[in-house]
């Protein structure tokens, strides 16, 4: 039978492949990471860029030009139109950029994270610089390119890979908040917790019994063990496929805190994955729709749920278990660990009251760098004042846990940063809403029925998949679009409450 | 610089993609067997057969033909003839089968296999035969378009895919041979070992601790971890690419020996792997000779090596390390654990000396069957007449133990079996020649130095690739061609000596 949207359908077609040729990619990449050993390296990254070219060569098929125009002219549900739009805009961004930028930022960001990789132990910010000029000039050139005649700003033009349809005006608005009360919330708390006493748990803790914690953790947070991993690699991270999710996490025997938090974290992204909606599966409308949402779900996670009151109850069990008992494992000891504030130098060992305080300082650079406010030599001093003024601590003379601390922007990445701040206030705006139309979700909590939260997050987030815009779904979500007043909220109870 | 060969660098060119891309394939189709959790099994299948396509496509591109045609008369250094060549053969064996039969095969191949693993533990072999003649039809109809008018018979251009200038007529000459005078040798040696005392091994062996043993006996043969893996599969097999070699093993803990020398088995396939000329990597020419060779390295480190009356003392002291001490693994004992020959139903647990048995009942089977002188209902029939006569055995009825036990003809190999035998040959081969050119080679595999045993095997086999023709590659490395009295001496020494 002959469809009736032979566009569309030619266009799906297309996307199946892509899907499936990326599903060698990503498994190929987490490989990278978390197995392959230290010889294989060259080989990997030569089949990876291969096959980076390929999809790039698909995608950028001319035919794909036609199709897209003449399915727009065909009658489509409002999914299959939804598809589309994210048909399209997966198109864009990849037949943007000149081929030449594509190679030459390719060719200048790994060169720069490679270098980063011995300068940043080496505190070499000298030696960084020229590298991070390039990257820096490549990306105002791809910004360029991005923003075309859109009337988007450069930088906008960046975050929109990332966070479709926020602009920087919006960051401006939310984040100018934040640096309002942030800092001096970050002062009464640790007011508050210099009275309170904390037990350090005892270690070492054996890497076995941490990773059959962790399982344990994954399981009560409801990871499908049919359907994903859980492996190891120096960066945490969730890759993989939605049908094969590959997270991984990283030990350390002097403290299990670090690994088991970071684990339900990336279980959030995980059960994203794994509950996108899965008769959609190979189009773009059955993607996750943007870096912030997907903040939003494992800090649903690891914050929301795993700092809750009541979740040092459910945690306590578990430790006990595989670590055996020891008096920090008291439920009131185990909360304490799990809110503790302590500013530092480095944003991924940040807790959750001073990491929107890392994320301002970077936004308000990386920003000001694409727009060519500044140039990469004004980065340590904007740095060194930022931390001082919102964090409190001196970075003078120390790059490797300062501005060099990061593999972002080193590696090309400029727009993204906000994402994280942004998917803590998604997060604080989902509970707020289950409150309000579940007043009894705390007490669900406690009795350890987690199962109403991963069902409210996966019929308003996970099976919705790309089929709305970002501001359309949040509205859907929670009766109202972003609104930071929930992460203040959510802040000032757990922390000064 | 413009080339002087711009035909054959093309053809450089686009089989150092096919490689880069086959890089993603093997290592998937490693994880799909070690690692991949089984809802990821659709998705993953779905995504190795776009590829598997798309490497058809790209090899089945006809601008290829004409490269080829203009590559035959530029000026190419030998090396460059004979990647050329083998580029001609992987050309050929792609081009010759339509599409319409690729599909037919690969279809009628998942599904018999598909079914073997339940039909098989079922014992049901009426179940199985409709599939597996739908496989035979297809194999047939294979086997006359890649015989085409070369003059190969339907059998030798099957068994050319896996051993590239065999012929069945010197198959029947060395396997008749063998034929005369197995069944003789398997009841002498078992009327010998009759009045042998063997302690058996105490379990349980603890999977980690064979893990460990593993791993120290890949060192002392030689694998590169920087270069590879050993992980777990339901089937121990190497995969992975020659920088990055993925072995896998399966523990029992009642008994370590199979995993233990299943993994030295597979160190033999790595080493060749891990060595094929270097510089070559990603043409044809780099490749590993044939089926055949493979089996001989894996052979000359299970058997040659692994088996050899002085590697019990290597092994000894390793087995004390990670098993704890106890008399059955005292030198002499173990060195017969080794060596025992114990006739049975099962190739896959066949020892040395009765494993050929198997091998010629086998071949001399699927020959037939191919060739079209029996169909698949006479397979039973000729299984147990030729199981009585070579090992001693009755298997009638018994299907699951019988015809059904391997995987090959279901999937729809066929001229593969003979390689392993053939292996066994080459490597008894390869041994006799490094006594005659290093008279002491004996006495220094005693003493723990094997250095020189795998320099002479680097020298004549790994590091040359796929540059000889077998023949010419077995002359050079033994001075003379495929001889299987190195076999019957190999194994009378050893057995009966």
């Amino acid at each position: 039978m002959p469809t009736q949207n032979p566009a569309y359908a030619s266009l799906t077609r297309s996307w199946t492949r892509l899907h499936r040729l990326s599903h060698l990619q990503n498994i190929a990449s987490w490989d990278e990471a978390a197995l392959m050993p230290s010889k294989g390296s060259e080989a990997r990254s030569l089949a990876l860029a291969e096959m980076g070219g390929l999809l790039h060569e698909l995608i950028t098929d001319p035919a794909l030009t036609a199709k897209l125009d003449a399915a727009e002219g065909e009658a489509l549900t409002d999914m299959e139109q939804a598809n589309l739009r994210e048909m399209r805009r997966a198109w864009r961004a990849s037949n943007a950029l000149p081929q030449s930028l594509v190679e030459a930022k390719s060719l200048a960001n790994s060169r720069c994270e490679h270098a980063w990789r011995t300068q940043r132990p080496a505190n070499d910010w000298a030696g960084y610089l020229p590298g991070l000029r390039e990257v820096v000039k490549l990306a105002r050139e791809e910004a360029q390119h991005l923003a075309g005649n859109s009337g988007l700003s450069l930088y906008d033009a960046l975050m929109d890979q990332y966070e479709p349809g926020m602009r920087a005006a919006q960051v401006d608005h939310v984040f100018g908040q934040l640096r309002q009360w942030l800092p001096g919330l970050i002062q009464s708390v640790q007011a508050k917790q210099q009275t309170e006493r904390t037990l350090e748990p005892q270690g070492p803790f054996a890497k076995e019994a941490q990773r059959a914690l962790g399982a344990d953790a994954m399981r009560l947070m409801g990871f499908d063990f049919e359907a994903g991993r859980l492996d190891e690699s120096a960066h945490p991270f969730c890759g993989g496929v939605p049908e094969d999710v590959r997270m991984t996490t990283r030990y350390r025997e002097d403290s299990f805190l670090t690994a088991l938090m970071g684990t339900i974290h990336e279980t959030g992204h995980g059960r994203y994955e794994q509950n996108l909606p899965r008769e959609w599966l190979g189009q773009p409308v059955a993607r996750a729709r943007s870096m912030g949402l997907h903040e939003s779900q494992s800090l649903s996670f690891e914050m929301q749920l795993g700092s809750h009151p009541a979740f040092a109850a459910l945690l306590k069990p578990m430790l006990v278990k595989h670590l055996g008992a020891q008096p920090a494992f008291e439920e009131a000891n185990v909360h304490r660990l799990l809110t503790r504030v302590t500013p530092g130098l480095i944003r991924v060992d940040a807790d959750e009251v001073t990491y929107p305080a890392h994320i301002i300082l970077r936004y308000e650079i990386e920003r000001a760098l694409i727009e060519g406010q500044i140039e990469c030599e004004d980065i340590p001093a904007l740095w060194d004042a930022k931390m001082m003024e919102l964090v409190g601590l001196d970075t003078r003379g120390n790059f490797k846990d300062g501005c060099m601390q990061d593999v972002h922007w080193g590696a090309g990445l400029f727009g993204y940063f906000p994402c994280y701040t942004l998917g803590a206030m998604y997060a604080a705006q989902w509970f707020a809403t289950m409150r309000r139309e579940t007043p009894d979700v705390d007490s669900q909590i406690a009795a350890g029925q987690l199962e109403p939260v991963f069902g409210w997050l996966k019929e308003r987030i996970w099976s919705q998949g790309s089929r709305w815009e970002t501001p359309e779904l949040v509205r859907r979500a929670s009766g109202e679009t972003l609104n930071p007043a929930h992460f203040r909220a959510h802040l000032g109870s757990r922390y000064l409450g």
